[in-house]
């Protein structure tokens, strides 16, 4: 923020151009048309066992200049990346994190970038970045003797990346073309860019910060591809912040938004290493110069490399909850407080009153919920499946837990997308202006579908798993899966359920409820393997049959799994609700049912083929369109209670207070060019004196 | 640009720290799968009678170094509103605007606006704001005295704006609360702003530019409040460029996009203006001081008032088919160069190729298709209403074509915001760079679902027109609308009716797909009446009756009918690509049936209560996949024939020769600091050398 807008903020309402504004209780009012919920419970029992680390780290920021998002509005790149650099500074030391706190609680960090996220994702990113994607490599495929690489890092002597991604090639990783060949004369690896696509590129930190980085790359032993191996190597001098001899370090430049993060890429060219730069866990090279691996397929190799960063993915649900928080806070408050119509001789009408902005938002928060439990569900299924992980890399549960972790990612992001885009659009023409804050956190949510394993490849991969599971089923074994206890793909089944309701009283019952949530997932894996089938007897090659498969089959296997999860969760969370507060745990089952209703309405299309009758569908409808309206004036009072502080929305018209319009008037007026003329006003003169 | 980059830009390919890129010819072989569809004919039949002026405009622009996208990706504020004056100062006496020749043909400066619109929105905004909406104003409810208003503004000695929404108000203009009061001791209006929220706002031009504006306020005579009226009247001196006293002009500031435009507020404090700034053609005073008007009721009146500027929301429809044109160059492009795995020892796959990108595709080039044949059929509708409507303002026609523009402006709105996330999604990582233009795309594209009109209230009103039309026909009335001419909202037929397809081949029937259109408008009219009764006995309120039947109802009406409209309208665009070139018009029927089927298939809920069984739903969704699958290959000369310039796209990834990732090389080279340290170096020293 320019000096001078600082300054005139502090003034504006004294030197103000506008008419006075009154004091608008339209927000309070709206609050007040119900008995306040037991926030403090609510807010406890959403951020679990962290709620007072989030409280403590939040107040961190709050205490320093630096965390104001209204600053951070327009601010040009290099600015920007400053910015976060100092951010990251100012909380680092001060939270305290060092290795050792690590071990004893893997939450611990998680906890920083959960709730630094609540002010920007870059920052926790940035971290992300160092912290789980580059030290969780080290630790998870490195020995004993990288140890002091991870406390490096944690003691912020060394800033570590990631550089998986290559010009050329993303999802496909097993395809990179990064080259590390083994020089046995030195027992050294030469690193080298082969082509320009193989360029690593769009590497988090690695743009100017970074100085060292876990290189996956194709391990070439006596002219062998041994396939992808990692390698944590130093990529600039620590002294001079140079790229070392060898390596071309370049900066991306900007993006669509994350501008505090510098996205770079890097080339190399005959660079030497050290041979301990391998991670050398599952693969070696013996002194006389020998590979071997405790791995053989390369295939299964990498994904144990690439389940150690799940830390990462868990992140990305973190990202996708926060950016719904928000713009749900921002709409929420906004739709209670603007008013636009109204009955003759009567008030205008709160927009939020009106049946159809109710079914815009409402829906999304009750998708919140579902994220966020589900969320804590991955949290705390991570030290018991990490545990085993490490006992045995290719355990079962570890592959459940993938299946989960990624179609939850996937969820969450096709969630919070749109989840904001209504947000944004429910506010209308003041949702266009930056000060907003909305255009910017739809920017920043961007991001979610398609990295950190995109969206298509990580249902696929859900949807892999489950239908191995289910192949199991069919030689007899007995299914194991938690989530999937109610397996029954026998087609005569489905096709004669028939959904036993007959009116909203009848439909809303949980149990009810979580077996049609159960009868979807059974149903498109029915559907799925049925046409996998038929597709079987079309394509002769294997790959062919899988691949065109997806669409509206395997696709929607991992989506209806996630679907289910995150019913069951919610579920959950009602009653853990309910030990300490039935009054608010009922306000919370209404959020369950409408969770439910909701996708079972947006997915009639499956339930009218067998399940449900036109009567039935049209009982969802308005069900769905009932609990938006039980819930409409409570919902303030929800949000409040989750969301966080004004100062990190950044939105004039979203803060907790109501006052939008006042605080639309101050953040105008504090700009020192709002009332002045254009510096372009000579080019103005000459085409208006222009004779045409 | 900064010169530094230009510069650098020139020699990048000579010093570049990359590996040497050979040509990529993927894009080029995609490209030859198949012959070429005269492309020719599809231009000027997309294009209709303007395709020769559009050339000549992208020809004006290509000239001119102005017209560079990618000069204008990172642009501080000032800047762009800079260059945005400069882009329409080099076109618009070039191209040769006046009234004259306004007259004579309507569509002339819309072909400029549509045009210039392909390279920026902000432009033709700034352009359509003066001419269409300010003059188009002044000439729909002025009289011949404000005719010399309209010709400096053609001239561009003024620069007109439109002052309707205030912070307060925005769908809600009845409400507007800013006053004209009659002085007749002068015969002056006294213009004020009562409150903070009737500041005039987010008032495009006003921020820095415009020096008239056409004001909506309550017209007070003898203290009565005659409801809103129009008055031209000037905000800026045009020598000084100063507010007029009594007037004070700020500016809005940063908005999500659009930032070529300067949106401003407007206050007012006792400014006076002379009589003659009434639009006086519905209301007048006499010389005695009596208020009169042809047109009773105010509602009414400001209905026809704001029909007058129906060409602006033409102009919406312009702009989304532009957003989803380019953004589907760009990933349609991508997605055929772009591969990632592929079949063992076989070269990679094209993203294209595969199903689930197809599917995510190729729906949104058919909507792009049926949007712009439900335009086509709106500008050539303009003439004639517009002739009937000066006679009779009230007339059933202007009533119907409203209708027709509200359901138009809403779908094209939702469609082209989805098509761009999609084809950002599609194009991951790279589609996350600035660069790859699609981030702005997505941006500017995201003011069309809520300006000029919100959808929801566009929607409602065209359900309006259509119910009050169906309840004529109750009352034994035959209906006339040519879009309605099947109405038959009889349950008993609608419950007993049965498709009739048992496979791909018979559901791919242009008949059929049309009836099952039909069936749709019938099947939600037919609901929403249901739906109506209901409320009417829970509800008092004929409001809240209303109100309370949207969701699923009313909404869908202007759905379903837009819908329709756009399937004739394509369907004869098939039939006049037939007459030209029989092989062209072959595969734009494919996309006819891709529209129809995908639309069906989106709504199987409808279809699977009464009119399809299982196995037909079946049916729709493997036809929709075989229909992507049929158009994969020949979409990228499609979209080729169709598309703007590359100058225009501004993206790397998206570029007509297909050199992808050199050009990605090329960008980031040309930037003066990509290889250089940050100026925030001491920074981050200072942290990492921070005891923990």
């Amino acid at each position: 923020m320019r000096e001078q807008r600082r300054l005139n903020l502090i003034n504006s309402h004294l030197l103000s151009r506008f008419p006075a504004l009154p004091f608008d209780d339209s927000l309070s009012k709206y609050r007040e048309r119900t008995e306040n919920i037991n926030s403090d419970v609510l807010f406890h029992t959403y951020f679990i066992n962290w709620s007072h680390s989030l409280l403590r780290i939040r107040s961190m920021m709050l205490q320093s200049p630096l965390f104001n998002k209204y600053n951070d509005i327009d601010l040009p790149l290099e600015t920007r990346r400053l910015r976060c650099i100092e951010q990251i500074a100012a909380l680092y030391f001060q939270y305290g994190i060092n290795l050792q706190k690590d071990l004893e609680d893997p939450h611990r960090i998680a906890q920083l970038f959960h709730s630094v996220g609540e002010y920007d994702l870059a920052i926790s990113t940035k971290l992300t970045v160092t912290l789980f994607l580059y030290a969780d490599t080290i630790r998870s495929v490195g020995t004993a003797k990288h140890l002091p690489l991870v406390e490096r890092v944690f003691d912020m002597k060394d800033v570590g990346s990631i550089s998986m991604t290559e010009m050329g090639h993303g999802s496909n990783v097993p395809n990179v073309e990064t080259t590390a060949t083994y020089d046995h004369s030195t027992r050294e690896f030469i690193i080298n860019t082969p082509t320009a696509t193989s360029a690593k590129w769009i590497i988090g930190g690695v743009g100017k910060t970074s100085n060292m980085t876990a290189l996956f790359a194709r391990l070439i032993v006596d002219s062998v591809d041994r396939g992808v191996h990692v390698f944590a190597i130093k990529i600039r001098d620590n002294d001079t912040h140079e790229p070392m001899p060898g390596v071309t370090i370049g900066d991306c430049g900007l993006k669509i938004a994350l501008n505090g993060i510098d996205n770079g890429f890097l080339i190399f060219k005959n660079y030497r290493v050290p041979y301990d730069t391998l991670l050398d866990k599952l693969s070696s090279i013996s002194p006389d110069g020998k590979f071997k691996s405790s791995i053989k397929s390369k295939e299964k190799r990498l994904g144990i490399i690439i389940s150690g960063i799940i830390r990462g993915r868990i992140s990305v649900i973190g990202g996708c909850e926060i950016h719904m928080r928000k713009a749900l806070t921002i709409a929420l408050r906004y739709g209670a407080l603007r008013k636009q119509f109204g009955k003759k001789d009567s008030p205008e009408t709160s927009l939020l009153d009106y049946q159809i902005h109710q079914s815009r938002l409402l829906p999304h928060l009750a998708k919140l919920f579902a994220i966020r439990t589900g969320m804590i569900y991955v949290m705390e299924l991570y030290n018991p499946v990490k545990a085993k992980a490490e006992v045995d890399p290719e355990c079962n549960e570890l592959n459940e837990y993938h299946a989960i972790l990624s179609c939850l990612k996937s969820l969450g992001s096709i969630y919070a997308t749109s989840a904001v885009q209504d947000c944004r659009e429910t506010c209308g023409g003041h949702g266009f202006l930056a000060c907003s804050a909305l255009g910017n956190i739809r920017n920043e949510q961007d991001c979610h579908p398609t990295w950190e394993g995109d969206n298509i490849i990580l249902l696929q991969q859900c949807g892999k798993v489950i239908l191995k599971q289910v192949q199991h089923t069919f030689k007899g074994e007995k299914i194991k899966n938690p989530n999937l206890l109610y397996l029954d793909v026998d087609f005569e089944h489905l096709k004669t359920y028939k959904a036993h309701f007959e009116n909203r009283e009848t439909l809303l019952n949980q149990r009810l409820l979580i077996e049609l949530m159960e009868y979807k997932v059974n149903y498109v894996i029915n559907q799925s393997l049925v046409a996998l089938r038929d597709n079987a007897a079309v394509y002769s090659d294997v790959m062919d049959v899988w691949n065109n498969t997806q669409v509206h089959y395997i696709q929607e296997i991992g989506k209806a799994y996630g679907e289910y999860i995150c019913t069951m969760q919610l579920w959950k969370f009602v009653q853990t609700l309910a030990e300490k507060c039935q009054k608010t745990a009922n306000i919370v089952k209404n959020i369950f049912y409408l969770y439910v209703v909701e996708r079972i309405e947006k997915q009639l299309g499956i339930y009218l083929e067998h399940a449900f009758n036109a009567a039935q569908a049209k009982i969802v409808r308005d069900t769905e369109l009932f609990l938006c309206q039980e819930l409409r004036d409570i919902s303030i009072r929800i949000i409040d209670a989750i969301t966080v502080p004004d100062q990190f929305l950044g939105s004039v018209i979203g803060e907790a207070d109501g006052q939008a319009y006042a605080k639309i008037v101050r953040y105008v007026e504090s700009d020192p060019t709002t009332y002045s003329k254009p510096e372009w006003l000579p080019i103005l003169k000459k085409i208006k004196s222009t004779k045409a």
